[in-house]
């Protein structure tokens, strides 16, 4: 029997009907770096889907460059990022952001998630000229443990950093999965209503590559396309880029691949905890992060491909099981079935 | 009747075996970044290419992307390039390398080589502490100018720079048309032995995208992949470069449509040199710089799409011409035919 | 009567002999940017005082400038710091080094000190490409909260470092202090031999300004002075450092200054323990973190001027206090007294 | 007999009235990091001399240090500065401002000014996104070649940057001596008025260390002070540029001491001319760029001592001689005379 695969969601290449976009138009000549009409296109569809109409859209290839992108062009030299010390930025990004130029300063979050009082207590301790000045809040949604904003967390964010100066960055690698979380979470438009800039990522949900930047705060971006050419993040063929984010949002399809990614982990979710398993945070995501007694983590690891996140104690691990687009409900039932005599 | 491109070289998406490839592995499951056999097989046919089995192989997605991350990995902050004043890194890549912490020394040169005397005056002028370091040698093939260096030029420049303790970079973004161009040209293991470290570009030779750097010189670049990650140059599904560099090298194919480029560029050149005109450079490679009346530019680009590349005194106009993969044979007959009745 | 001045060890000018041999060598004419004579008088001074005549001398202004001038010639682009999270490049530089590009992962420690505990556990929790790569280590002697790695501790970091291939830089902005704690304390000679390089801070002991960097280990600096010029430190009229520095260590100014700093703290603390006070941290050095109840803070603030350092629970406040080479014996005695009637 | 020194104007310590504030404010105690009343003193009188009662005054202690942290300050990271080709951000500052990010456009000019039309070239020549965006014009006055900027030459191009949107940045490394070149020749006024911001050098006119920028343009250089941390130029004992700041400026020893300069240069510009003499530019500063046949160079230097700039041809050299506030109209007087047997 072939192992679950729920190691990550990115292993395979595209959904067909993103590949199917990719060959019909693969022939067409068009101009270079961005500036042709599939990239009009898809970016007139997410303007139209965030209610947005005068925002700006921006398609680049990966999250780390977004990343390291937007902030050193929003940012001046002496100007911080505040983050959840398991943010992207802070961890896993080899120092990106530190090496265009700009400190992180991270806040200890138990779930991944950052609070208004968190960013109140870093403002309150950052005195003046011999300490950075934070500047942006970086969160990401899904976050890295999982967990979801809702609405009214977004809110209060966004009202706080309004309040208080700070550009309000949301990464979202893994949006589409925050996008299908249900009642309470929030949409397109108020992602372009409450951030200033935030971005919808293609890779995690079913692209080859590609994410695109909305941005609303136009004054934070100014001229942007420069900062995007120097960091080495204009695409020569642009047109990959535009072509992919039609065929996900002209149809729904960028919604329905994050959608059913969601189901799958959900209904492991409950597997798993009828079987008696907890959980390090309460996901409604399509990243799950179980607790695993270390006795059976071999024969659970004969199941299904995922990854140890942390040791907890002498005894337990969290491990971290990730559905996809692809993710197969049969595969989800075996598994369960199997696991019932291992839990 | 259709206008001839002339504008680019990357103007469409890929050639047809390579979209194949990539649909036919498209739902293979392979890890991430890099580490799957797809990438393992390009890089081992590139080696045995280059007759370089202790080489090291990595592909990013694109060439200011390349050239950045290479150069500020090999250089320490006070060290400088040197390169010629039309190189791409001095010109088109919004300050990149600056953005990097690194000075770029520019040389005068009429058709975009640098000589080894260019090289040593930069040397000589360059006293030690107030002064940059230079330390590193950035040349193209093929030229910003269309122009290649022949095997015998890159033989002087590397022994130069050995002697005298610099590191040979090369940009091939458009190294197939230089790999084209007959006897006397450096092949790819005449590369491999001569720089420190070179790359074989895919993006302008019918890839969807994608550049494979050469590292010969494996001191210089030591612990190179954390430093593709921090530039955001580390593909999630990086896969996809090693699947289309496995379908150009695995029967020719890179060759096939370089080959062809130039042999369509070179019947261009002939025909237009036969209607009189000159051109800037003496170029053998899939960039041609036609020097036009004023007069005939207009109706020139009614037969074909190109670019102007510079005014050249009151009455004539350089422009560049581009050959691809793609350019039709019959179509540069039948714009020869009509050019006559207008040059 | 006026307060007792225990801001800092930096609020006046300097001492007489220093300002003498400044006033005495004001007119002769020498070369610039360090190459007189005073700075090889100096630098030879130091390197036998230290023992270790193949070492390297430079001289710069700051410690702010001289941290992040080491720092980023040392490191390539992706290499981080492993920093107590006390540690004044982590907190008081504003991000100055990461504005030179470089992380600095930070370590909880009570005592500003790093143990090779915390060393060995960001080693293994950093695994390669998508994280940094540490490779310095930062320590402060005496450190930013007083207190002072023994001879012990110093050895057993500098094995660990070499060990791990990590660079031990120690920041000697208060080395005068940690020179002279008295027995089981490293002397110069043992900084020069268990450190890769290290700095004689004069700004807090007696000069106008000036700090002294040594270096052992020069394959990790080649080519420093260029490093220096860049970041905008090498001073024009660098003779200056160099005649404080001689002054300084001709006849053993540097250990008379920083000696009676030390003794003037160490009475102090023995008088306000003798009153009950307890301390954040036991300092041998001229650095005080006295424990205060909230009630008390402001008729304390009428007898001398300290800073507050944090606030403890709700009724007590953790305050600095800190002598110089101009603490007045009597004035301490008075502070004392009269601190009796408060605490 | 001793030679005489025309090497630099750096060679020796202060005026000795800038001595003597020093030592006479030696032992006050003062709030660190510039903070103190004699900046505020200085800054007052700063402002006023320049008629500029809404400016910001901030003292830093090299050229090179103000130079990388305005620039790099007032800049996105995609901006780039236009200066001329000798200038010494472009050749003698080890690359420090490509160090903080952003290209140097350089602009060939025979005499070390820019002019309007060329700035207008490289706004002309550079298109966006591929290449940087111009954003800052840099000049020096007076020059590296010895030549001044007139006030109508000033107004011109001050005109042009407000119209372009261009920040115009003035290094006054050596303002001193252009301050007393005579009519026609702006004054601090008008350098206020013209400039977004210039700095008052004291490192080359008789101070110890210390250079005072004036930002007339607070927008563009917004929370500057941090920026000074952070590039390590913030001086812990900062009253020492306000000392020397305010001694140079209360009495108008600033102008006496660089009128003195000027006066001994352009007496020895005079005799040198008279003796057949020509001269690289027409200095009215205290730099003088003589031509001299090779022949006569060894006998020339051992009358006085100065530094070779260029070989002109086979038979000439082009020398640089400095005269200093100290420079003895007596010296220069036996210099020509014992010349005029060797010229």
């Amino acid at each position: 029997m072939e192992k679950l695969f729920l190691l990550n969601d990115y292993g395979t290449g595209a959904h067909p009907r993103i590949m199917r976009a990719l060959c019909d138009t693969n022939g067409d000549v068009t101009p270079g770096y961005g500036t042709d009409a599939y990239c009009a296109e898809a970016a007139a569809l997410i303007k139209k889907l965030c209610a947005a109409p005068d925002s700006e859209v921006y398609f680049l290839s990966g999250g780390t460059q977004m990343n390291k992108t937007v902030i050193c062009a929003a940012l001046r030299p002496f100007e911080a990022v505040i983050a959840p010390e398991q943010g992207h930025i802070a961890v896993h990004e080899t120092g990106a952001i530190e090496n265009t130029g700009h400190k992180i300063v991270t806040c200890p979050t138990p779930d991944g998630k950052l609070t208004c009082a968190m960013i109140e207590r870093v403002l309150d301790t950052h005195s003046p000229v011999h300490m950075v000045l934070p500047r942006m809040v970086f969160i990401s949604n899904s976050t890295e443990l999982g967990t979801v904003y809702t609405l009214d967390e977004l809110k209060k964010l966004s009202r706080l950093c309004r309040e208080r100066g700070l550009i309000l960055y949301l990464d979202g690698a893994r949006l589409g999965s925050a996008l299908c979380c249900g009642e309470g979470y929030p949409g397109l438009a108020d992602y372009a209503e409450l951030c200033d800039m935030f971005y919808i990522g293609g890779t995690k949900n079913a692209f080859l590559f590609g994410e695109a930047l909305v941005v609303s705060n136009k004054d934070a971006l100014r001229d942007f396309s420069f900062a995007v050419k120097q960091q080495g993040a204009l695409f020569a063929k642009g047109r990959l880029l535009g072509v992919q984010f039609k065929a996900a949002f002209e149809d729904g399809l960028y919604f329905e691949t994050a959608g059913h990614a969601n189901q799958m982990a959900q209904k492991l979710k409950k597997g798993l905890a009828d079987l008696g398993v907890e959980f390090l945070t309460d996901s409604p995501s399509n990243q799950l992060f179980p607790v695993i007694k270390n006795d059976c983590l071999e024969k659970l690891g004969q199941l299904a491909v995922f990854s140890k996140q942390e040791k907890l104690g002498a005894d337990k691990t969290c491990v971290r099981m990730v559905t996809s687009w692809q993710t197969d409900e049969g595969g989800i039932d075996r598994f369960l079935e199997l696991a019932k005599e291992i839990l």
